[in-house]
């Protein structure tokens, strides 16, 4: 992957009813948040929105221009509510049409005669677009400028994300360090408030849990430098022996 | 709960780093959208955001706008990162400061010398706020015009919601019907959009599913309308006994 220095963000826009409607527990977000932790790409902004034309064109012109990198999930296979490839073709104003290779690609997956109307759409795209392979099923994702479309099941966008490390431009891997407390949070914001107010460059993140009965405080550390994660869980540590609190966990 | 009938929307921001870094999997737009089906409001947009500022004030003035409610989760507590509150004031220019009734609450609940400054934060809302009480762990939420101020703490929020029911005005429930076939989507593709393009008030729903080793489609049919439902279903089943699609579940 090639690597940059300036700072690289990205959004994610899930276009699902299914979503919105508490049938599905959307998990594409974890994991794509996750990958991009691991490419150094910050994930700044999530919507997720219905499956209609006016507000995915919306929603895409919107948020491409605020971020480098958008990616989408759902709303690429064969039926009716399946609008992303024609909507996103409306969004950058080109044709919405069959993609030589994508069409090569699944007339040759399905059988003689099982290449019908639903799985022709599937190949389908906005005219410009460069295909995403899809190692699980042929359909494939495709991107167009800086928005990569991906499929909504699960298992196959997973599938699909390794294709894209060589296409995006990565910075430097966002680590994460996790201190977990015995305390509330409320006994350690003072002290806290004034290690993030000295480390700006590291991300501070409070997260109170009750497990087992008992209370705690997870404190997350998240830099692109090491350094910085060093210096303030250093500065943490001092506050925490101060007040003789327990250290469950430190990793 | 009133009831009213025109078309009644509502979108959620999810405020909180720990679910754009994959630390956290979000579970609350999930709970409140199944909370707001059986008030008959419709969620019609999420988005997720960064504990920063300026992004809560420039979604919250914008969303607001957009739908009839607007909920929020997470941020406030009383660590540094916990900013919702202050945001939400400066979104709707009004004073951020301690709410009376909120530090009668919390200074009755805390043990007498507990309640330091980290708590007291967690008694500063909007100045014109109405409070959300929390049944849970004392710490109330507020709201502020068509804004609903909710903790991330899954059990905590859900906890909250019941007190809620009488202050929102609600329509007709929404309705869900879901049958399970055992085909593809590419397979009925077509039908389906007939019966989906003849009962636009049905919010018809193709999802593909993948369970012991076998290939499925379940089709969801939404509508506050269950006449329509009904309709739309026995012409789906008309063209699935045609196809001879073996049916999974139909409830």
């Amino acid at each position: 992957m090639k690597k940059a220095n300036k700072k690289l963000n990205a959004a994610i826009i899930v276009i699902g009813n299914e979503v919105l409607s508490g049938r599905t527990q959307d998990v594409n977000v974890l994991n794509i948040s996750l990958w991009l932790n691991e490419l150094g790409i910050k994930l700044e902004e999530v919507r997720i929105i219905p499956d209609i034309e006016k507000n995915i064109v919306n929603t895409i012109n919107d948020v491409r221009k605020k971020f480098k990198y958008v990616f989408t999930t759902g709303g690429i296979g064969p039926t009716h509510d399946d609008i992303t490839s024609k909507s996103i073709s409306k969004a950058f104003k080109v044709k919405y049409c069959y993609h030589p290779e994508a069409y090569k690609i699944l007339k040759n997956y399905y059988e003689k005669g099982k290449f019908n109307l639903g799985r022709k759409k599937m190949a389908k795209t906005p005219k410009t677009a460069t295909l995403i392979y899809n190692p699980s099923s042929a359909a494939p994702g495709f991107f167009i400028k800086n928005v990569y479309c991906l499929p909504g099941v699960p298992s196959i966008l997973k599938s699909m994300l390794g294709g894209l490390n060589n296409k995006l431009i990565g910075g430097k891997k966002i680590i994460s360090n996790t201190l977990s407390l015995r305390t509330v949070e409320s006994e350690i914001s003072v002290p806290l408030e004034k290690v993030q107010k000295k480390y700006k460059n590291v991300e501070i993140g409070s997260y109170p849990f009750f497990k087992q009965g008992k209370l705690g405080v997870s404190l997350v550390l998240r830099s692109d430098n090491f350094t910085l994660i060093k210096k303030s869980r250093k500065e943490i540590m001092n506050f925490v022996k101060k007040k003789k609190i327990k250290i469950i966990m430190n990793n």
